[in-house]
């Protein structure tokens, strides 16, 4: 790793127009502490994590000269696995001669070793915008027998040469590995067979998960199993309140299986992905938006006998403008990390967090590096019980209905749980002086201030806030301003009038006045506090707020099932 | 094209080791002048042939430093397309980093514009000796704008990116572009389709044929109709005598349909392919045999309804040891050279003779350039009339039984007519001074000599030997010494033991006890000679030999069904 000399800059004075810093005077200023990001550069799409089957470290990897990461056994202090500069896999062989994209790792893949399959990229520029380049995504092997270190392509052809046949692909990439007792069940497959879903979709029909199966114990060959999900273009899940929009494309997208502790094999099944799509007319090579969502839904036999994956609930896995990409991986009760904190099999999720807006925004040269990942989370079949059957708990969102009490009239519903792994949330509550402002009850506007705030920009805020029933329908808001200044604040709050927590930036950077390439746009994503019957009495659900300020870095997260990462500089 | 200025040789003294030699002083010793052969340096296998569907004009493709060529509007001179050096297509690409093997062109193909179907290499070594590296041969497009000279690569991948799923492959090349009528109906194809077939095999299988339809209009996908032929590993047509060996691995096949006068897209299905094999044991990257094979058949549709090709007669195209990997093309009578000629719809094919036996003799550096095509032949449906029914008519070999007349008894057996071309052999007759020897009538062993013979080593001689009835089953030979001086003479003649025409040169090259590479092995080809009836007589057919000397290349031709190519020097 690279050491930095900081440039000495004034932090009293109004901010410089920062592109006018040279050298790496702005390195340190809002670099993070606690999330995982490379010694320098701009780091892509998390990716291409696993278990090593001999050691039990935790390798995370990304996007980054290719691919690059670092190892961990115990999801909070990271030990880079390239500091030598080298990525683990790099562009420029006969399979991907202009970019390697994401990939996904088999750990006891060919000859028992860790075995990536990623997307090699012969042909460039690739977006849902334009016409496809027939072949410009392939999918090929590349071997680990050094710990990680190093990725050795095998010295041949792709294992999936091309999307099925005569399908006019708008994307085909980010391969993804996994098992599932299920699909075996109703694919006769080997027990423990591997599959692949690759991300993309189809121009003028919409976007799709193209399913695959291992056919051979060398993962030479990969059984084409159809799209075993395809969502109309540009529609959405409900009315898209609460998952955004399907899009034209997709990306990145995981397959797992969870149950209520995290990951198990025979769980319900789940996917991450990204969608890509713009507001019409669709300019070429550029892409509005990108939503970070998730679904859960049921798997069963097409009348062409393809698996199929139908969602019964869909969400936002963040909702932060910059976050995207999310890529994760089982993380087995017998890996290091996992014995030490006595957690059962989970899946961990890394989100990206995209420095310069997915590349649209100049960020000043003068920090050296460019975007990080979100913190680790836990994934799990979430629970939210004793929910009043109204029109709330009965509208298409991001739950669905898993029990119905017929003598009481409540509901229990099925969500996505998502924390912050345990091992870095008890870490970052470890290393902070706490303490505990007393309850408050506010019944009138205004702002209140706490006796106490932290005093430096590493610091982690977690809060319940119980709102009357009779919140609902009005404007009522309620929240915390952070990073206050003479010149700088932020508000977070939740809103109920579209039943959304608000991060309102435009107050947050002093130098965006001055500078370009610092998003200052509102942060939004809808949460809905749903009627629960507590002790027999019907409320509000309490929201329950954490906030992680990481520097720049600042991550939201709401009552298990809600998360906002982004920048506030 | 270069000039060479040859150094003195003594031609009337012993020849000196010839690898001794310096510069090009060689150049002109043995070159042909009425063959097609690149300036300099090595040519390979002829292929991407088209007639120029704007000009009329006839393109004779080769693989030359990529793809070369040369235009023709005659069949007898030819116009270099690349005399600048520069080949009309180049390895290097993104889809083929290593190589350019054989392809076919679609006249009329994107556009308009012809269209060039090309196996591109990705990874060597490839033989059907080795395990097969997956993605090594893929099929791709190229497209000329200019009349030919360049054919400028499509910017994108593959069309054909891979051989059927999981089938192991000896080989998956030389994309083959063929329209056929019966194909058409077979498979319920638009009208004109355009069909493929790709050479190979399937590794401890056999070899074959993978068929493939075009599925739109600008040629992009190629519907996978499956190994429309198979033959099983190293097997023979009948016991051999007449076809060779199928070998282990298909290459360079040609598919189109012939009737009597030729070309006739309605017609009767022939091939022409390679066939590759080795004796027991193999030795990796040694293939000892290749085979110049052709074969008609029945096209039909199996159980799974795909298309399969039933040989129910199969030859050797030429039985020189040399003479392999021949490409054809449609000529149509609406070509300059057909229109000047008043030929009708021909179909032209071009043999390789390899000049240094497949890159395994060193052959002198001082000659500077290595093999040619053999002469162009025309190719057209063959008939034998009354022939006699006997175990000679009934044994399978390279002729069918095509009709049987009840009341006489006598077959008409159909079979490949090839014979050269009738333009270059009009001028090949009209080049020499002519002289006809009387006939003659040989009743007892010994050689005759002629009142005159060529002065030249470019010359062609044409006689008939009429055999008596009493030279079956005999040790009878009959036929020719040429090429005789002092010190050197080729007897070629034709031997009833064995049916067989046999090129002895064994004393064909005083240079062979000085120099490596000079391959004076005996070439031999079996020919039967059918018992017929003619004017109520029953006698052997004549033996119609035609023996083309154009200095050391050497094509003998007889009875318009049998050939062989080989070096004489």
């Amino acid at each position: 790793m690279a050491s930095w000399a900081a440039a000495q800059l004034d932090y009293n004075s109004a901010p410089p127009n920062l592109s006018t810093l040279t050298d790496t005077s702005l390195f340190s200023t809002w670099r993070p502490k606690a999330h995982v990001l490379p010694p320098f550069g701009q780091i892509g799409d998390p990716c291409m994590h696993y278990t090593d089957p001999l050691t039990g470290v935790f390798h995370v990897g990304y996007l980054f000269n290719g691919g690059s990461g670092a190892t961990t056994d115990d999801l909070v202090t990271y030990t880079d696995l390239n500091a030598d500069g080298d990525p683990f896999i790099v562009a420029g062989g006969i399979n991907d001669p202009v970019a390697v994209f994401d990939g996904s790792v088999i750990p006891s893949g060919i000859n028992g070793l860790p075995t990536l399959l990623y997307t090699s990229v012969s042909y460039l520029p690739i977006q849902w915008t334009i016409a496809y380049t027939r072949g410009s995504e392939t999918q090929s092997l590349a071997v680990s027998s050094d710990g990680g270190k190093n990725f050795t392509k095998l010295e041949q052809g792709p294992v999936i040469p091309s999307p099925p046949f005569a399908v006019n692909v708008t994307g085909f990439r980010d391969p993804y590995v996994f098992q599932s007792a299920q699909l075996d069940t109703l694919l006769n497959s080997t027990e423990g067979a591997w599959y692949v879903v690759i991300s993309g979709g189809v121009h003028g029909d919409g976007p799709s998960q193209f399913l695959y199966r291992q056919h051979d114990v060398d993962f030479q060959y990969w059984e084409e199993m159809g799209q075993w999900w395809h969502e109309t273009a540009n529609s959405t899940w409900g009315n898209g309140d609460f998952a955004g929009r399907w899009g034209f494309n997709f990306e990145t997208g995981n397959v797992f299986t969870l149950d209520e502790e995290g990951y198990n094999e025979d769980g319900q099944t789940f996917v991450t992905l990204g969608a890509e799509w713009s507001l019409e007319p669709t300019v070429p090579q550029v892409s509005d938006y990108r939503e970070m969502l998730w679904a859960a839904g049921n798997v069963s036999r097409s009348d062409a006998s393809e698996a199929r994956f139908t969602p019964t609930m869909a969400g936002k896995l963040d909702w932060g403008h910059s976050a995207y990409a999310a890529a994760g991986k089982v993380l087995p009760a017998s890996s290091v990390a996992a014995t030490k904190s006595a957690a059962p099999d989970r899946f961990i999720s890394y989100v990206w967090l995209t420095g310069n807006f997915y590349g649209t925004q100049s960020f000043p040269a003068a920090q050296n590096w460019t975007g990080a990942l979100l913190l680790p989370r836990e994934l799990s079949l979430g629970a939210i019980s004793n929910v009043v059957d109204n029109d709330l708990s009965r509208e298409t969102g991001s739950w669905s209905i898993s029990a119905e009490d017929t003598s009481s009239g409540l509901l229990q519903l099925s969500t996505l749980r998502q924390n912050i792994a345990r091992e870095p949330l008890a870490a970052l509550l470890a290393s902070n002086k706490s303490f505990v402002e007393p309850g408050q009850t506010i019944s009138r506007p205004g702002s209140t201030t706490f006796a106490q705030s932290p005093d430096t920009k590493f610091f982690v805020v977690m809060a319940n806030l119980s709102f009357p029933r009779s919140a609902r329908e009005t404007d009522l808001k309620g929240g915390f301003k952070i990073l206050s200044s003479e010149h700088e604040s932020t508000k977070i709050y939740y809103q109920f009038s579209n039943e959304s927590i608000i991060v309102d930036r435009s107050n947050s950077s002093a130098a965006a006045e001055s500078s370009a390439g610092i998003d200052i746009r509102n942060e939004a994503g809808r949460l809905r506090l749903f009627d629960v019957v507590e002790d027999g009495d019907e409320r509000i659900e309490t929201l329950e707020l954490m906030i992680v300020v990481d520097n720049s870095i600042v991550e939201i997260h709401a009552n298990g099932r809600f998360a906002i990462g982004t920048w506030i500089r």
